[in-house]
């Protein structure tokens, strides 16, 4: 769904200024390779932009609001058609996000490629990467992590 | 200065994301009504996003940045010339803050005409209305305390 200039000019100015691109790596058993790669692109209001934050998503057509205990709410995009859709509507106008947003772009286009435990392993490299760029402070990286679980589990010749 | 829409979007939305709107009144004996009235468009970011917002500055050519010590940086623009620019250009994209942006208007308008010291207590009331925008919370209004100030210094007849 191709948006609007100004509607995607001003849903980058909203991501840059409050928003967060990442990437979780969640341990789940049922998975193929043991972890759940969990793209996400969130906003965060207090409660008295509710409505706005209503609005916006039915002019996005996509995501979900979640409703914090603290008050905050959350506009939670997860799916990887309205991701990819929504970081190629904002990448021409994000200044502060930019290779946040084209990192998640290259971590979906890899999700969807995977054929091999190496293949995941190199995606869970991206998704270390983004850590990098999300926090100042370095991070543990979890390729290893992962690389020995699935060693352990025969997924990975060692 | 018009602002191209892409870039009116932007800037709306980086403000309702991250941004500030507000007016301070500062107790000063050297104005003629004993308060200044300082109003002010702030934008928020981390030492990451310096660069950025550099940028923003440069292209926006307003306002001027300040590092606090706990890293944070502010983008401030506090001068009315560029303020009014600033909110004629967001406010057809705002979602969250137009309520803001048209109150700080409204006191910029107001506070080049204050002529005597009722203006001024209406120019005080307008400010209130912002504090209880601003904060969920009920504030407690500055104009009485300003009125007082007024009446004992004798600008303002009983």
């Amino acid at each position: 769904m191709k948006w609007s200039r100004t509607l995607s000019a001003y849903v980058a100015g909203f991501l840059d200024g409050d928003g967060s691109i990442y990437v979780q790596l969640k341990p789940n058993r049922t998975y193929r390779y043991r972890f759940q790669v969990a793209p996400y692109i969130v906003f965060y209001q207090s409660e008295k932009g509710k409505n706005a934050i209503r609005a916006l998503k039915r002019e996005l057509q996509c995501g979900y609001i979640r409703e914090r205990r603290d008050g905050i709410i959350e506009y939670i995009i997860g799916d990887i058609t309205s991701l990819r859709n929504v970081l190629v509507n904002i990448l021409p106008f994000l200044r502060l996000k930019e290779r946040q947003a084209k990192l998640l772009l290259s971590v979906l286009n890899k999700k969807q490629r995977v054929k091999s435990a190496t293949d995941f392993l190199e995606l869970c490299r991206r998704i270390d990467a983004f850590q990098q760029l999300n926090y100042s402070k370095k991070r543990k990286t979890l390729t290893n992590n992962v690389a020995t679980v699935l060693k352990r589990e025969g997924l990975l010749t060692p």
